[in-house]
C-alpha cells in the first residue's frame, strides 16, 4: 500500500514524529512523508505515532492508496524532498 | 478528479494561499486542503497558486487521484477540519 502522512503536531513533538516517520517513509515536504508499506508496517507506524502524539492537541492524517500508481504528484515551487523523491 | 493540496509557504503568503485554496477545496488540516475538482478547475487552481507563491521559497504539492474512492483517510488525534470532512 502507498501511504502519505501529513502531521500537524506541537513543536515539542515534531522531532519525535519525524524520527518515527523516517523509519518507515521518505520526507517530501515540511510535515509530509510518503512511501510504500506493507499493512503490518503501516499498522506499526500508526501505533507508534498514536503513542507519541498528544491526541488532544496534535493531528496526524494518513492517506492510504492501493498503489503509488493511483496517485500523481505535481509540485509548484521548490522541491523540498531529495532527488529520490521526484517522480 | 480528487485533489489533495499540501502547502509549505512563507508565513507572509499563507493567508493568500489559504484564500485561493478555499475557493476550490475544503480545508482539512494545517496546510492541507482537499476536494473533487474538474480538470479545468484544477488547472485554474494550480495557475492561481503558481502566481501567488514565490517559487524560490515556497512549495506546494498537489496529489491527484482519479476519484476520492481511491484513497482512504485515517486520522489520529484531533480532527481539524469541519464535520463535513470526516469520511
Amino acid at each position: 500500500m502507498y501511504v502519505i502522512m501529513v502531521y500537524d503536531v506541537n513543536v515539542q513533538r515534531v522531532a519525535k514524529i519525524l524520527h518515527i516517520g523516517r523509519r518507515y517513509l521518505t520526507w517530501v515536504q515540511n510535515s509530509v512523508m510518503e512511501g510504500t508499506l506493507t499493512r503490518t508496517q503501516f499498522r506499526r507506524l500508526s501505533e507508534e505515532v498514536q503513542k507519541a502524539i498528544d491526541e488532544k492537541e496534535d493531528s496526524v492524517l494518513f492517506y492510504t492508496l492501493r498503489s503509488e500508481k493511483d496517485v500523481r504528484r505535481e509540485n509548484i515551487g521548490i522541491i523540498k524532498g531529495g532527488p529520490e523523491n521526484i517522480v
